[in-house]
Protein backbone atom coordinates (compact mmCIF):
# COMPACT_ATOMS: atom_id res chain seq x y z
CA UNK A 1 0.00 0.00 0.00
CA UNK A 2 1.08 3.46 -0.34
CA UNK A 3 1.20 6.17 2.14
CA UNK A 4 -2.29 7.49 1.93
CA UNK A 5 -2.73 10.92 1.96
CA UNK A 6 -4.45 13.03 5.65
CA UNK A 7 -6.80 15.28 6.36
CA UNK A 8 -4.37 18.45 5.67
CA UNK A 9 -3.17 16.70 2.37
CA UNK A 10 0.32 14.66 2.53
CA UNK A 11 1.28 15.23 6.18
CA UNK A 12 5.33 14.51 5.04
CA UNK A 13 4.66 17.85 3.08
CA UNK A 14 4.46 19.83 6.16
CA UNK A 15 7.99 18.37 6.88
CA UNK A 16 10.10 21.72 7.12
CA UNK A 17 8.07 22.25 10.49
CA UNK A 18 8.44 18.90 11.83
CA UNK A 19 11.54 19.25 13.86
CA UNK A 20 11.02 15.85 16.36
CA UNK A 21 9.49 12.56 16.45
CA UNK A 22 7.71 11.01 19.29
CA UNK A 23 7.48 7.36 18.37
CA UNK A 24 5.18 4.24 20.21
CA UNK A 25 7.51 1.38 21.11
CA UNK A 26 5.07 -1.74 20.63
CA UNK A 27 3.83 -1.79 17.26
CA UNK A 28 5.89 0.36 15.98
CA UNK A 29 9.36 -0.88 16.35
CA UNK A 30 8.71 -4.65 17.62
CA UNK A 31 5.99 -6.71 17.79
CA UNK A 32 5.03 -7.54 21.70
CA UNK A 33 6.70 -11.19 21.12
CA UNK A 34 10.03 -9.06 20.76
CA UNK A 35 10.73 -9.44 17.09
CA UNK A 36 11.91 -5.75 15.82
CA UNK A 37 9.60 -4.71 12.97
CA UNK A 38 11.05 -4.34 9.66
CA UNK A 39 13.01 -1.28 9.08
CA UNK A 40 12.46 0.07 11.83
CA UNK A 41 16.00 -0.12 13.17
CA UNK A 42 17.41 1.87 10.41
CA UNK A 43 14.67 4.41 10.53
CA UNK A 44 15.73 5.56 14.21
CA UNK A 45 18.91 5.49 12.87
CA UNK A 46 18.29 7.14 10.38
CA UNK A 47 16.54 10.18 12.65
CA UNK A 48 19.32 9.99 14.56
CA UNK A 49 22.00 10.49 11.82
CA UNK A 50 20.33 13.44 10.42
CA UNK A 51 19.80 14.96 14.05
CA UNK A 52 16.36 14.93 14.46
CA UNK A 53 15.43 14.85 18.37
CA UNK A 54 13.18 11.85 19.21
CA UNK A 55 11.59 10.49 22.21
CA UNK A 56 9.47 7.00 22.78
CA UNK A 57 5.92 7.42 24.40
CA UNK A 58 5.08 3.91 25.19
CA UNK A 59 2.04 2.76 27.70
CA UNK A 60 4.08 -0.20 28.67
CA UNK A 61 3.50 -0.89 32.34
CA UNK A 62 4.71 -4.06 33.20
CA UNK A 63 8.28 -3.58 33.93
CA UNK A 64 10.66 -0.12 34.40
CA UNK A 65 12.88 1.87 31.78
CA UNK A 66 15.67 -0.12 32.03
CA UNK A 67 14.23 -3.63 31.36
CA UNK A 68 12.61 -1.63 28.38
CA UNK A 69 15.75 -0.31 26.70
CA UNK A 70 17.11 -3.88 27.13
CA UNK A 71 14.85 -5.60 25.54
CA UNK A 72 14.72 -3.53 22.35
CA UNK A 73 18.69 -2.93 22.59
CA UNK A 74 18.88 -6.56 22.43
CA UNK A 75 17.21 -6.82 19.23
CA UNK A 76 19.63 -4.25 17.56
CA UNK A 77 18.35 -0.62 18.80
CA UNK A 78 20.66 1.45 20.30
CA UNK A 79 18.38 3.12 22.73
CA UNK A 80 18.81 5.28 26.43
CA UNK A 81 16.26 4.92 29.62
CA UNK A 82 16.26 8.84 29.20
CA UNK A 83 14.40 8.62 25.99
CA UNK A 84 11.51 5.80 27.16
CA UNK A 85 8.60 7.67 28.15
CA UNK A 86 6.36 5.57 30.00
CA UNK A 87 3.75 5.82 32.49
CA UNK A 88 4.88 4.84 35.79
CA UNK A 89 7.27 7.56 36.24
CA UNK A 90 5.08 10.05 35.03
CA UNK A 91 2.50 8.49 37.92
CA UNK A 92 5.18 9.10 40.75
CA UNK A 93 5.80 12.34 39.78
CA UNK A 94 2.29 12.98 39.86
CA UNK A 95 1.82 11.13 43.25
CA UNK A 96 4.50 12.44 44.88
CA UNK A 97 4.04 16.39 43.64
CA UNK A 98 0.27 15.53 45.28
CA UNK A 99 1.67 14.07 48.59
CA UNK A 100 -0.58 10.69 47.54
CA UNK A 101 0.28 7.23 49.03
CA UNK A 102 -0.31 4.54 46.18
CA UNK A 103 -1.99 1.39 46.89
CA UNK A 104 -0.36 -0.42 43.69
CA UNK A 105 -2.48 -2.52 41.27
CA UNK A 106 0.36 -3.10 39.03
CA UNK A 107 2.70 -6.04 37.52
CA UNK A 108 5.28 -7.03 39.78
CA UNK A 109 8.08 -5.80 37.30
CA UNK A 110 6.67 -2.52 37.75
CA UNK A 111 6.96 -1.77 41.78
CA UNK A 112 10.44 -1.11 41.36
CA UNK A 113 9.41 2.31 40.25
CA UNK A 114 7.99 2.72 43.54
CA UNK A 115 10.06 1.27 45.86
CA UNK A 116 10.63 4.22 48.16
CA UNK A 117 7.63 5.73 47.87
CA UNK A 118 5.39 5.22 51.47
CA UNK A 119 2.46 3.20 50.71
CA UNK A 120 0.95 3.19 54.01
CA UNK A 121 -2.15 4.16 54.71
CA UNK A 122 -2.97 4.69 50.85
CA UNK A 123 -4.90 7.66 49.34
CA UNK A 124 -5.18 6.57 45.54
CA UNK A 125 -5.10 3.35 43.77
CA UNK A 126 -2.60 3.24 40.72
CA UNK A 127 -3.43 0.71 37.88
CA UNK A 128 -1.44 -0.84 35.71
CA UNK A 129 -1.12 -4.03 33.21
CA UNK A 130 -0.75 -6.00 35.88
CA UNK A 131 -2.17 -9.33 33.69
CA UNK A 132 -1.97 -11.96 36.00
CA UNK A 133 -2.05 -10.28 39.10
CA UNK A 134 -5.52 -9.05 38.27
CA UNK A 135 -6.51 -11.63 40.50
CA UNK A 136 -10.00 -11.06 42.35
CA UNK A 137 -8.06 -10.84 45.34
CA UNK A 138 -6.18 -8.29 43.97
CA UNK A 139 -8.97 -6.33 42.63
CA UNK A 140 -11.29 -6.65 45.79
CA UNK A 141 -8.33 -5.07 47.51
CA UNK A 142 -7.92 -2.03 45.40
CA UNK A 143 -11.63 -1.46 45.65
CA UNK A 144 -11.56 -2.16 49.49
CA UNK A 145 -9.05 0.35 49.67
CA UNK A 146 -10.56 2.64 47.23
CA UNK A 147 -13.75 2.67 49.56
CA UNK A 148 -11.51 3.72 52.66
CA UNK A 149 -10.56 6.78 51.41
CA UNK A 150 -12.62 9.91 52.05
CA UNK A 151 -11.62 10.65 48.84
CA UNK A 152 -10.84 8.25 46.68
CA UNK A 153 -8.36 8.85 43.95
CA UNK A 154 -8.07 6.50 40.64
CA UNK A 155 -4.60 6.49 38.76
CA UNK A 156 -4.83 4.49 35.81
CA UNK A 157 -1.42 4.00 33.59
CA UNK A 158 -3.76 4.50 30.41
CA UNK A 159 -7.27 3.04 28.90
CA UNK A 160 -6.30 0.14 26.41
CA UNK A 161 -9.05 -2.42 26.09
CA UNK A 162 -7.11 -4.97 24.81
CA UNK A 163 -3.39 -5.98 23.02
CA UNK A 164 -2.06 -8.59 20.83
CA UNK A 165 0.15 -10.88 22.49
CA UNK A 166 1.40 -14.26 20.89
CA UNK A 167 -1.11 -13.43 18.59
CA UNK A 168 -4.28 -13.78 21.02
CA UNK A 169 -5.90 -10.81 21.86
CA UNK A 170 -5.59 -10.15 25.64
CA UNK A 171 -7.06 -7.78 28.12
CA UNK A 172 -5.37 -4.62 29.30
CA UNK A 173 -5.74 -2.16 31.96
CA UNK A 174 -8.39 -0.30 30.48
CA UNK A 175 -11.52 -2.73 31.31
CA UNK A 176 -9.94 -3.85 35.13
CA UNK A 177 -9.82 0.45 35.70
CA UNK A 178 -13.22 0.14 34.08
CA UNK A 179 -14.76 -2.06 36.79
CA UNK A 180 -13.24 -0.62 39.69
CA UNK A 181 -14.20 2.91 38.60
CA UNK A 182 -17.95 1.44 38.52
CA UNK A 183 -17.61 -0.26 42.35
CA UNK A 184 -16.85 2.91 43.45
CA UNK A 185 -18.76 5.30 41.51
CA UNK A 186 -15.15 7.54 41.21
CA UNK A 187 -13.04 8.55 37.57
CA UNK A 188 -9.50 7.43 36.96
CA UNK A 189 -6.87 9.81 36.52
CA UNK A 190 -5.47 9.02 33.16
CA UNK A 191 -1.52 9.15 33.27
CA UNK A 192 -0.01 7.88 29.48
CA UNK A 193 -1.47 8.23 26.51
CA UNK A 194 -4.40 9.47 25.20
CA UNK A 195 -3.52 12.32 28.15
CA UNK A 196 -2.44 15.78 27.05
CA UNK A 197 0.06 15.80 30.18
CA UNK A 198 1.74 12.77 29.00
CA UNK A 199 2.64 13.97 25.53
CA UNK A 200 3.61 17.54 27.03
CA UNK A 201 6.31 15.98 28.92
CA UNK A 202 7.59 14.64 26.16
CA UNK A 203 7.96 17.02 24.04
CA UNK A 204 9.44 19.59 26.83
CA UNK A 205 12.23 16.90 27.17
CA UNK A 206 13.46 17.87 23.55
CA UNK A 207 12.25 21.66 23.77
CA UNK A 208 9.78 21.46 20.98
CA UNK A 209 6.28 22.45 20.76
CA UNK A 210 3.19 20.18 19.58
CA UNK A 211 3.35 22.04 16.58
CA UNK A 212 6.68 21.55 15.90
CA UNK A 213 6.52 17.62 16.25
CA UNK A 214 4.94 14.20 15.07
CA UNK A 215 3.25 11.18 16.38
CA UNK A 216 3.86 7.76 15.31
CA UNK A 217 2.06 5.25 16.55
CA UNK A 218 -0.29 1.91 15.77
CA UNK A 219 -3.06 2.80 18.01
CA UNK A 220 -5.58 5.04 16.24
CA UNK A 221 -7.22 6.33 19.93
CA UNK A 222 -4.74 6.34 22.16
CA UNK A 223 -1.37 7.38 19.93
CA UNK A 224 -2.73 9.35 16.75
CA UNK A 225 -5.88 10.87 18.30
CA UNK A 226 -4.35 11.82 21.97
CA UNK A 227 -1.38 13.00 20.06
CA UNK A 228 -4.12 15.45 17.65
CA UNK A 229 -5.45 16.42 20.79
CA UNK A 230 -2.42 17.76 21.95
CA UNK A 231 -1.67 19.67 18.94
CA UNK A 232 0.79 17.46 17.30
CA UNK A 233 0.58 15.52 14.66
CA UNK A 234 -0.86 12.33 14.62
CA UNK A 235 0.29 9.45 11.82
CA UNK A 236 -0.89 5.40 11.71
CA UNK A 237 1.40 3.13 10.76
CA UNK A 238 -0.05 -0.05 9.46
CA UNK A 239 1.70 -2.01 11.27
CA UNK A 240 1.04 -3.64 15.05
CA UNK A 241 -2.52 -3.81 16.44
CA UNK A 242 -3.42 -1.54 13.07
CA UNK A 243 -6.34 -2.51 11.50
CA UNK A 244 -8.15 -1.95 8.15
CA UNK A 245 -11.31 -0.89 10.16
CA UNK A 246 -9.40 1.96 11.53
CA UNK A 247 -9.17 4.11 8.47
CA UNK A 248 -12.68 4.33 8.77
CA UNK A 249 -12.68 5.24 12.35
CA UNK A 250 -15.73 6.91 14.20
CA UNK A 251 -14.32 9.46 15.69
CA UNK A 252 -10.28 10.12 14.72
CA UNK A 253 -8.83 10.98 11.43
CA UNK A 254 -5.05 10.76 11.63
CA UNK A 255 -2.87 12.83 9.41
CA UNK A 256 -1.33 10.55 7.69
CA UNK A 257 -0.95 6.78 7.01
CA UNK A 258 2.21 4.86 6.14
CA UNK A 259 3.13 1.15 5.92
CA UNK A 260 5.57 1.12 8.44
CA UNK A 261 7.81 3.50 10.82
CA UNK A 262 10.80 3.28 7.80
CA UNK A 263 8.07 4.22 4.96
CA UNK A 264 7.23 7.97 7.75
CA UNK A 265 11.13 8.36 8.01
CA UNK A 266 11.57 7.95 4.26
CA UNK A 267 9.27 10.23 3.53
CA UNK A 268 9.84 13.11 6.22
CA UNK A 269 13.70 13.29 5.24
CA UNK A 270 12.98 13.63 1.63
CA UNK A 271 10.65 16.44 2.39
CA UNK A 272 12.59 18.07 5.11
CA UNK B 1 -32.86 5.54 63.97
CA UNK B 2 -36.30 5.65 63.64
CA UNK B 3 -37.96 4.94 60.28
CA UNK B 4 -38.01 7.85 58.19
CA UNK B 5 -40.31 9.50 56.05
CA UNK B 6 -39.56 8.64 52.02
CA UNK B 7 -40.97 11.37 49.26
CA UNK B 8 -44.22 10.57 49.32
CA UNK B 9 -44.40 10.46 53.80
CA UNK B 10 -44.52 7.20 55.46
CA UNK B 11 -44.59 4.55 53.12
CA UNK B 12 -46.45 2.45 55.54
CA UNK B 13 -49.27 4.75 55.68
CA UNK B 14 -50.27 3.18 52.60
CA UNK B 15 -50.27 -0.86 53.88
CA UNK B 16 -53.80 -1.32 53.27
CA UNK B 17 -52.70 -1.38 49.14
CA UNK B 18 -50.36 -3.49 49.73
CA UNK B 19 -50.92 -7.16 49.92
CA UNK B 20 -47.44 -8.85 49.49
CA UNK B 21 -43.35 -8.54 49.86
CA UNK B 22 -40.86 -9.26 47.80
CA UNK B 23 -37.68 -9.56 49.82
CA UNK B 24 -34.07 -9.53 49.28
CA UNK B 25 -32.02 -12.31 51.23
CA UNK B 26 -28.47 -11.41 52.02
CA UNK B 27 -28.28 -8.29 54.06
CA UNK B 28 -32.16 -8.46 54.94
CA UNK B 29 -32.90 -11.74 56.13
CA UNK B 30 -29.29 -12.80 57.00
CA UNK B 31 -25.24 -11.48 56.65
CA UNK B 32 -23.56 -12.87 54.14
CA UNK B 33 -21.91 -15.05 56.59
CA UNK B 34 -24.22 -16.88 57.44
CA UNK B 35 -25.66 -14.78 60.60
CA UNK B 36 -29.83 -14.26 60.86
CA UNK B 37 -30.65 -10.52 61.08
CA UNK B 38 -31.99 -9.68 63.96
CA UNK B 39 -36.11 -10.23 63.63
CA UNK B 40 -35.50 -11.20 60.27
CA UNK B 41 -37.12 -14.75 61.46
CA UNK B 42 -40.10 -13.26 63.24
CA UNK B 43 -40.46 -10.89 60.27
CA UNK B 44 -40.84 -13.91 57.72
CA UNK B 45 -43.09 -15.64 59.94
CA UNK B 46 -45.30 -12.65 61.09
CA UNK B 47 -45.91 -12.31 56.89
CA UNK B 48 -46.83 -16.14 56.63
CA UNK B 49 -49.38 -16.06 59.65
CA UNK B 50 -50.94 -13.01 58.46
CA UNK B 51 -51.61 -14.76 55.30
CA UNK B 52 -49.23 -11.75 53.18
CA UNK B 53 -47.46 -13.77 50.51
CA UNK B 54 -43.72 -13.48 50.07
CA UNK B 55 -41.67 -14.19 47.09
CA UNK B 56 -37.38 -13.54 48.26
CA UNK B 57 -35.67 -12.39 44.91
CA UNK B 58 -32.02 -12.79 45.50
CA UNK B 59 -28.74 -11.63 42.59
CA UNK B 60 -27.32 -14.82 44.85
CA UNK B 61 -25.05 -16.39 41.61
CA UNK B 62 -23.20 -19.01 43.98
CA UNK B 63 -25.55 -21.83 44.25
CA UNK B 64 -28.71 -23.15 43.56
CA UNK B 65 -32.11 -22.61 44.93
CA UNK B 66 -31.74 -25.54 47.00
CA UNK B 67 -28.72 -24.67 48.71
CA UNK B 68 -30.13 -21.33 49.06
CA UNK B 69 -33.02 -22.58 50.85
CA UNK B 70 -30.93 -25.13 52.82
CA UNK B 71 -28.48 -22.24 54.37
CA UNK B 72 -31.37 -20.30 55.51
CA UNK B 73 -33.61 -23.10 57.18
CA UNK B 74 -30.28 -24.12 59.25
CA UNK B 75 -30.35 -20.92 60.90
CA UNK B 76 -33.83 -20.71 61.52
CA UNK B 77 -35.86 -19.92 58.73
CA UNK B 78 -38.82 -22.10 57.01
CA UNK B 79 -38.43 -21.29 52.95
CA UNK B 80 -39.60 -23.51 50.02
CA UNK B 81 -37.14 -23.38 46.90
CA UNK B 82 -40.57 -22.25 44.74
CA UNK B 83 -40.35 -19.76 46.65
CA UNK B 84 -36.88 -18.16 45.59
CA UNK B 85 -36.26 -16.36 43.00
CA UNK B 86 -32.18 -16.35 41.45
CA UNK B 87 -31.21 -15.38 38.28
CA UNK B 88 -29.92 -18.58 37.65
CA UNK B 89 -33.02 -20.47 36.64
CA UNK B 90 -34.57 -17.20 34.61
CA UNK B 91 -30.63 -17.08 32.06
CA UNK B 92 -31.01 -20.90 32.01
CA UNK B 93 -34.85 -20.41 30.29
CA UNK B 94 -33.41 -17.16 28.46
CA UNK B 95 -30.46 -19.10 26.43
CA UNK B 96 -32.84 -22.36 26.01
CA UNK B 97 -35.35 -19.92 24.73
CA UNK B 98 -32.91 -18.07 22.43
CA UNK B 99 -30.83 -21.26 21.23
CA UNK B 100 -27.94 -19.78 22.51
CA UNK B 101 -25.03 -21.69 24.03
CA UNK B 102 -23.94 -20.09 27.14
CA UNK B 103 -19.78 -19.77 28.08
CA UNK B 104 -19.87 -19.74 31.33
CA UNK B 105 -18.28 -17.01 33.75
CA UNK B 106 -19.99 -18.30 37.10
CA UNK B 107 -19.14 -20.18 40.56
CA UNK B 108 -18.19 -23.38 40.62
CA UNK B 109 -21.34 -23.91 42.51
CA UNK B 110 -23.98 -22.80 40.48
CA UNK B 111 -22.48 -24.61 37.26
CA UNK B 112 -25.13 -27.37 38.23
CA UNK B 113 -27.93 -25.18 37.02
CA UNK B 114 -26.16 -25.71 33.53
CA UNK B 115 -24.98 -29.02 33.92
CA UNK B 116 -27.81 -30.08 30.83
CA UNK B 117 -27.23 -27.13 28.70
CA UNK B 118 -24.46 -27.20 25.37
CA UNK B 119 -21.94 -25.36 26.01
CA UNK B 120 -19.78 -26.04 22.65
CA UNK B 121 -18.90 -23.42 20.42
CA UNK B 122 -20.56 -20.51 22.72
CA UNK B 123 -22.48 -17.72 20.89
CA UNK B 124 -22.86 -15.88 24.58
CA UNK B 125 -21.24 -15.20 27.88
CA UNK B 126 -22.41 -15.65 30.89
CA UNK B 127 -21.67 -13.53 33.90
CA UNK B 128 -22.69 -14.46 37.44
CA UNK B 129 -21.03 -13.58 40.82
CA UNK B 130 -18.06 -15.65 40.51
CA UNK B 131 -15.67 -14.59 42.91
CA UNK B 132 -12.33 -16.03 43.21
CA UNK B 133 -12.72 -17.37 39.58
CA UNK B 134 -13.02 -13.87 38.58
CA UNK B 135 -9.03 -14.60 37.37
CA UNK B 136 -7.09 -12.70 34.76
CA UNK B 137 -6.99 -15.89 33.17
CA UNK B 138 -10.73 -16.47 33.34
CA UNK B 139 -11.32 -12.78 32.51
CA UNK B 140 -9.24 -13.08 29.24
CA UNK B 141 -10.96 -16.59 28.30
CA UNK B 142 -14.60 -15.09 28.38
CA UNK B 143 -13.24 -11.70 26.61
CA UNK B 144 -11.60 -13.79 23.80
CA UNK B 145 -14.80 -15.98 23.72
CA UNK B 146 -16.86 -12.76 22.62
CA UNK B 147 -14.34 -11.11 20.65
CA UNK B 148 -14.44 -14.52 18.12
CA UNK B 149 -18.53 -14.51 18.29
CA UNK B 150 -20.19 -12.80 15.05
CA UNK B 151 -23.20 -11.08 17.46
CA UNK B 152 -21.58 -11.09 20.76
CA UNK B 153 -24.04 -11.55 23.29
CA UNK B 154 -23.25 -10.92 27.23
CA UNK B 155 -25.55 -12.07 29.97
CA UNK B 156 -25.00 -11.06 33.42
CA UNK B 157 -26.96 -12.31 36.53
CA UNK B 158 -27.69 -8.32 37.50
CA UNK B 159 -25.13 -5.86 38.22
CA UNK B 160 -24.50 -5.61 41.40
CA UNK B 161 -21.52 -3.33 42.74
CA UNK B 162 -20.89 -4.49 46.25
CA UNK B 163 -22.04 -6.46 48.86
CA UNK B 164 -20.84 -7.02 52.76
CA UNK B 165 -19.30 -9.98 53.24
CA UNK B 166 -17.83 -11.21 56.56
CA UNK B 167 -17.50 -7.70 57.67
CA UNK B 168 -16.14 -6.53 54.76
CA UNK B 169 -17.54 -4.85 51.52
CA UNK B 170 -16.75 -7.38 48.57
CA UNK B 171 -17.01 -6.65 44.36
CA UNK B 172 -20.06 -8.31 43.15
CA UNK B 173 -20.10 -9.37 39.58
CA UNK B 174 -21.54 -5.79 37.98
CA UNK B 175 -17.89 -4.40 37.91
CA UNK B 176 -16.69 -7.48 35.65
CA UNK B 177 -19.59 -7.47 33.38
CA UNK B 178 -19.08 -3.32 33.23
CA UNK B 179 -15.05 -4.54 32.12
CA UNK B 180 -16.31 -7.28 29.60
CA UNK B 181 -18.74 -4.43 28.12
CA UNK B 182 -15.83 -1.84 27.97
CA UNK B 183 -13.29 -3.98 26.64
CA UNK B 184 -15.86 -5.85 23.61
CA UNK B 185 -18.01 -2.71 23.34
CA UNK B 186 -21.39 -4.38 24.14
CA UNK B 187 -23.74 -3.75 26.45
CA UNK B 188 -24.94 -6.71 28.42
CA UNK B 189 -28.31 -8.43 29.32
CA UNK B 190 -29.08 -7.90 32.40
CA UNK B 191 -31.13 -11.26 34.22
CA UNK B 192 -31.86 -10.55 37.65
CA UNK B 193 -32.21 -7.34 39.72
CA UNK B 194 -32.90 -4.42 38.81
CA UNK B 195 -34.31 -5.98 35.98
CA UNK B 196 -38.34 -5.31 35.38
CA UNK B 197 -38.74 -8.82 34.45
CA UNK B 198 -37.01 -10.15 37.22
CA UNK B 199 -39.54 -8.24 39.49
CA UNK B 200 -42.31 -9.03 37.46
CA UNK B 201 -42.24 -12.73 37.02
CA UNK B 202 -41.85 -13.02 41.07
CA UNK B 203 -45.11 -10.99 41.40
CA UNK B 204 -46.84 -12.77 38.69
CA UNK B 205 -45.90 -16.29 40.75
CA UNK B 206 -48.56 -14.67 43.58
CA UNK B 207 -50.69 -13.16 41.43
CA UNK B 208 -50.13 -9.59 42.19
CA UNK B 209 -49.52 -6.20 40.15
CA UNK B 210 -46.49 -3.93 41.38
CA UNK B 211 -48.64 -1.69 42.79
CA UNK B 212 -49.73 -3.89 45.14
CA UNK B 213 -46.25 -5.08 46.78
CA UNK B 214 -43.50 -3.53 48.59
CA UNK B 215 -39.97 -4.93 47.99
CA UNK B 216 -38.04 -4.36 50.76
CA UNK B 217 -33.83 -4.71 50.01
CA UNK B 218 -30.19 -3.29 50.77
CA UNK B 219 -29.17 -2.43 47.84
CA UNK B 220 -30.26 1.11 47.00
CA UNK B 221 -30.00 0.39 43.45
CA UNK B 222 -30.78 -2.73 42.62
CA UNK B 223 -33.69 -3.60 45.20
CA UNK B 224 -35.16 0.20 45.57
CA UNK B 225 -34.29 1.44 42.66
CA UNK B 226 -35.48 -1.47 40.08
CA UNK B 227 -38.31 -1.88 42.52
CA UNK B 228 -39.58 1.51 41.41
CA UNK B 229 -38.73 1.42 38.25
CA UNK B 230 -41.19 -1.74 37.88
CA UNK B 231 -44.17 0.36 39.64
CA UNK B 232 -43.40 -1.26 43.18
CA UNK B 233 -42.89 0.74 46.07
CA UNK B 234 -39.16 0.35 47.35
CA UNK B 235 -38.48 0.39 50.98
CA UNK B 236 -34.40 0.08 52.14
CA UNK B 237 -33.48 -1.56 54.90
CA UNK B 238 -30.24 0.06 57.03
CA UNK B 239 -28.58 -3.75 57.47
CA UNK B 240 -26.41 -5.57 55.40
CA UNK B 241 -24.59 -3.09 52.61
CA UNK B 242 -26.66 -0.16 53.91
CA UNK B 243 -24.31 2.72 54.06
CA UNK B 244 -25.65 6.36 55.60
CA UNK B 245 -24.49 7.90 52.24
CA UNK B 246 -27.29 6.07 50.80
CA UNK B 247 -30.01 8.54 52.02
CA UNK B 248 -28.56 11.30 50.03
CA UNK B 249 -28.32 8.75 46.82
CA UNK B 250 -28.06 10.84 43.43
CA UNK B 251 -30.78 8.80 41.57
CA UNK B 252 -32.95 6.91 43.88
CA UNK B 253 -34.88 7.87 46.56
CA UNK B 254 -36.76 5.10 48.44
CA UNK B 255 -39.97 5.23 49.47
CA UNK B 256 -39.03 4.36 52.89
CA UNK B 257 -36.12 3.47 55.28
CA UNK B 258 -36.54 0.77 58.29
CA UNK B 259 -33.81 -0.29 60.82
CA UNK B 260 -34.45 -3.69 59.55
CA UNK B 261 -37.27 -6.15 57.96
CA UNK B 262 -38.76 -6.78 61.63
CA UNK B 263 -39.47 -2.94 61.79
CA UNK B 264 -40.97 -2.59 58.38
CA UNK B 265 -43.30 -5.63 58.98
CA UNK B 266 -44.55 -4.69 62.48
CA UNK B 267 -44.98 -1.27 60.58
CA UNK B 268 -46.82 -2.71 57.71
CA UNK B 269 -49.00 -4.95 59.65
CA UNK B 270 -50.10 -2.36 62.27
CA UNK B 271 -51.40 0.13 59.68
CA UNK B 272 -52.75 -2.83 57.39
Amino acid sequence: MAAALGPKGDWFLQSKSIKGFLLDITGVLYENGGVAIEGSIEAVNALREAGIPVRFCTNETQCTKEHIVTKLNRVGFNLQPHEIFPPAPAVRSFILERGLRPHLLIHDGAKAEFADVDQSNPTCVVVGDAEDFFSYANMNAAFQSLMAMENPVLISMGMGKFYSSKGKLTLDLGPFTKALEFACGVEAEVIGKPSKQFFLSALNDIGLKPEEAVMIGDDIVSDVGGAQACGLMGVQVRTGKYRPKDENHATVTPDGYVDNLLQAVKLYLKHR
